[in-house]
């Protein structure tokens, strides 16, 4: 295989999947659902299928490109990522994964032919959560797991309701074929690492130990609104200056316990919000992420009790509600030793480390030997049109895929 | 007099003015030259005429109730205060200064006849700056500090420009006469404290000695976007932690000035505030407060300090814009001796204190000798439906008032 073809190959797929949903800021927006989205799946349709695969959907609007083994008995080793993107992302976060697959297995088609056990790649329908408040509607519907009984009830921002909008893209319950899959032998993502570690260290490929572990929670902190020019120091209830005495030390609880946890309070609203009135109201979301559950746990703890002993000393009343709380999740041992030796093999320096981010690994690994590869991200940069990076990056990660999915399709007698 | 009927009296104008642009959840809106604002400014001219009083409007809307000196050559003694309301405000903040005024002079002119100075009561047009982007504009015409230049650019929130809205409401240069005032020897303001210092104290007449001094700074910080799974915590430039860090430094270091410093961070927007996006923009409003003016510098600079500090500390660029710069005014010292005298005269618990609201004495105090009276606000409510002061309060402030009113008026030869 010629590198340069590979990686020019890498590239150009990128913007082409990039056109659809372009904005004129150089940004993606491709909602599940959305003509964009629809139009995307139908291009990588057509794609795939000039390509020598076979292509079909399922009712979720996952779409899949397969080349078949011979043996009507053999499963499939699977392989992709999602083709939504977040509000304005940026070309390469899922997409990559997508791409990588299709480079692969028409690679291996070309060069080897029918392999001894099913290899597909998908394109997920949705795993950023960017347009209805659900999030890897794709990997959870494959592995059986999604949150069907909700989904009814469910509305994007402009009130269109989940179903709605999944019908009027021609997808839903009997229009393809169901998506819940038991043939599945291995699943291995290919994604952008979405941080600047690689990059830092110059290694080309990140093997995933684990997917790190979440919980995000919103802090509530009540006081009593009150004139800024007459209530003297002593006597205000002051919901931010309580937010901003906690944010200051979870943050620095987050620092002693050190790498690999982080912690961010990304978002606060605060009433009334204006200049001249102590605010009687302030929250703020914290997110926590570690590879260990129970060092999650801990952290979580601490963080809470540091908001309630702010709270008293501020004369605050407090509210703690979790509203997210994801384990986190080891990756197939034996696919890491296999990419490892690949990585060896073929000279690429790598490394092992944990995924901070969720991806559709974490939801496929639950049911099926699951792998997550990483590819570096240029400054770390992500869910941003700045979002890059290189062909060389790309073409590697696309190297170490197909020389996997060959000893996954093709070589090995047993998948264990 | 009778303290029963005068206490009926005060509760009964307070509750009949507030039906002017009164809503539903009992709060009172009755923004600059809006028809409830028109029709406060009517109703308040009949009332003023059925007690007795010559009225006369100015050009900028300004409502003057008049006793007039039998004396050609008599200067004016000025009480009253500010018609206009914040959105959804209370009953009392600006009416009750009226009112006490309209008492006071029904009662002065029946008992004792013409005046040796003419006394007015003055319904003040506009203080609050609620409509439009400028406050005073009623004491600014009177004292000619009035911000003419820039009024021709200056629209409320719905674009209407604020000449325009004048017009309409009958107001503008030639459709009077000239707000600008040479004739005034004294401007006594009484107002609810909007504070609950007398209310703790169970004091019932504050007598200000200075309206403090106040900067409002807007404080930037800029940091940088990051994925809060993906970016470890020592490479963050968390701009929402560094805001925090400021906040918490800001009022700590207040606390240690003590009072009467006061110090607000009332309002904080953050970029993008999403919960798994690490900031990369928080900027918060900083409003200060002190008597002195030496005061208020140096703890400004303390400010500025701890955040440019605090940036370093965090890697963040921080930008500081002061857009409000308002010099401590000194109340008239020998008016506030007279005032002493009557409350002990009188038996009325009272005590010197700063004015941490801005008022309208304050503009005055610069051109005339002026003098603010505040009577309790009930557990410091203001800006706000709740906002309530008992009619013992009320009538006790009246009757400071008529005593200075009449001693200014009828008693003394000269005015210093």
């Amino acid at each position: 295989m010629n590198i340069a073809d590979l990686q020019q190959q890498a590239e150009e797929m990128v913007e082409w999947l990039a056109a659809y949903g372009a904005d004129p800021e150089g940004g993606v927006t491709r909602l599940l659902y959305t003509s964009s989205w629809i139009e995307a799946q139908q291009a990588m349709d057509r794609k795939m299928r000039a390509m020598g695969l076979d292509t079909y959907y399922d009712d979720a609007g996952n779409l899949f490109g397969r080349i078949a083994s011979e043996d009507p008995e053999a499963g499939t080793i699977l392989t992709g990522s999602h083709v939504d993107t977040v509000k304005c992302g940026g070309k390469y976060d899922g997409a990559f994964g997508i791409i990588a697959g299709l480079l692969a297995l028409r690679y291996l088609k070309e060069t080897y032919g029918p392999p001894k056990r099913n290899i597909e790649v998908v394109s997920l329908c949705e795993e950023e959560g960017s347009r209805f408040p659900l999030t890897f509607w794709g990997s959870t519907n494959i592995t059986g797991t999604a949150p069907t009984d909700h989904i009814a009830q469910i509305r994007d921002s402009e009130g269109i309701p989940f179903v709605e909008a999944m019908n009027k893209a021609g997808f839903g319950l009997g229009h393809y074929r169901s998506p819940l899959r038991k043939d599945i032998l291995s699943f291995i993502e290919l994604h952008i690492e979405q941080g600047a570690i690689l990059e830092r260290e110059q290694t080309t490929i990140g093997i995933v130990e684990q997917i790190v572990g979440q919980k995000r929670l919103t802090i509530e902190c009540s006081g009593e609104a009150n004139h800024a020019g007459t209530t003297p120091m002593g006597w205000r209830k002051d919901a931010l200056r309580g937010a901003s005495q906690m944010i200051v030390a979870i943050m620095e609880a987050a620092d002693r316990r050190g790498a690999p946890l982080v912690a961010t309070v990304g978002k606060i609203e605060v009433e009334p919000n204006v200049s001249n009135v102590i605010p009687d109201k302030a929250a703020f979301t914290l997110d926590i992420r570690h590879p260990q559950g129970d060092v999650l746990d801990a952290f979580c703890e601490e963080a809470v009790a540091i908001c309630f002993a702010a709270a008293q000393d501020r004369g605050l009343q407090v509210k703690v509600n979790q509203h997210l709380d994801v384990r986190p999740v080891g990756m197939d041992a034996s696919l890491l030793r296999s990419i490892e030796t690949i990585c060896q093999a073929q000279g690429l320096p790598y490394r092992l480390m944990p995924s901070g981010a969720g991806h559709d690994a974490q939801i496929m690994a639950a049911h099926y030997p699951t792998s997550l590869i990483f590819v570096p991200s240029h400054r770390g940069i992500s869910h941003n049109p700045a979002e890059y990076t290189s062909k060389e990056d790309l073409a590697a990660g696309v190297q170490v895929l197909i020389r996997l999915l060959y000893e996954l399709g093709y070589e090995k007698e047993t998948i264990s």
